[in-house]
């Protein structure tokens, strides 16, 4: 009961965290992809939400990989993202730089999830997981490349219309 | 007062949520660095505490570039990270994990910083707005920098005590 906290409790505990993070994610997406008004956009939304069921799959491999029950943890974090992000298609419904609010509130979404899957990947290497850190890698790359595509639909497209 | 709103307004809206995540850093890098037992870790804390500093500075001359006074607005997401931050504090006192776990919380904020400095420059530059660019890219480098430097930290020492 007294047991001291280690690192492989960290990686469970975090591991529970972004699987809470990703289902949320599930839910946003469709809102944000039905906000949106430029279809390189749109699409990038569509694009990811089923990017993301595979990732909740991987998640819940690397559950398996440690012998533990896929189960969520209330993410603060996500809900504090996620709810920016609405108060964003709320405030600039109707406005031409919603998408660009959009955008914004994906990239954070985006950076929230690289960070956790970085610190994730690391802990699994240190704990000698290796093929779960190759899953986690492999999610990154993901995430990382939506950061970019999201960065470049940005620039080339959405603030021009923003400022319409 | 049915004015609909555009880009000006979005970078004012995110310009406040960004100076008020500074000033919630500015208070709880100290909590994190009296947790911390790594030296290499405490130091880092400490440096980006008097960068964090330099940031707000460089947010408030951005108010005045644009005509505002500075002015917080709740950042939900900031707070959402920093209580994650606060729960495994807690729950990680006098644990070996204890490190690695503030690693992750501060790069977590480190993340959600990058997302935000990007985002404001480029709508800066689609703005017009060159000097405010400037300042928001010099502090997305140094966000960036301490990222890597927090990464350089949690794989060679942290990760290895926190097995121990």
């Amino acid at each position: 009961m007294a047991d001291v906290k280690k690192l492989d409790d960290l990686f469970h505990d975090t591991l529970k965290d972004v699987y809470f993070a990703e289902r949320k994610i599930v839910e946003t997406l469709p809102k944000m992809e039905r906000a949106a008004s430029n279809s390189q956009l749109k699409a990038a939304f569509t694009k990811h939400l089923s990017e993301t069921k595979v990732h909740i799959e991987r998640l819940e491999q690397v559950f398996q990989i440690i012998g533990k029950k896929p189960e969520p943890k209330t993410c603060a974090a996500i809900l504090g993202i996620t709810d920016e992000g609405a108060e964003i298609m709320k405030e600039y419904a109707g406005s031409p730089a919603l998408d660009a609010g959009l955008l914004a509130a994906a990239q954070a979404v985006e950076h929230y999830e690289m960070s956790r899957y970085g610190t994730l990947r690391t802990w699994a290497l240190e704990l000698g997981l290796n093929d779960a850190a190759g899953l986690l890698q492999t999610t990154l790359d993901e995430e990382q490349e939506t950061d970019l595509a999201l960065t470049s639909i940005a620039t080339s497209v959405v603030n021009q219309n923003a400022e319409a």
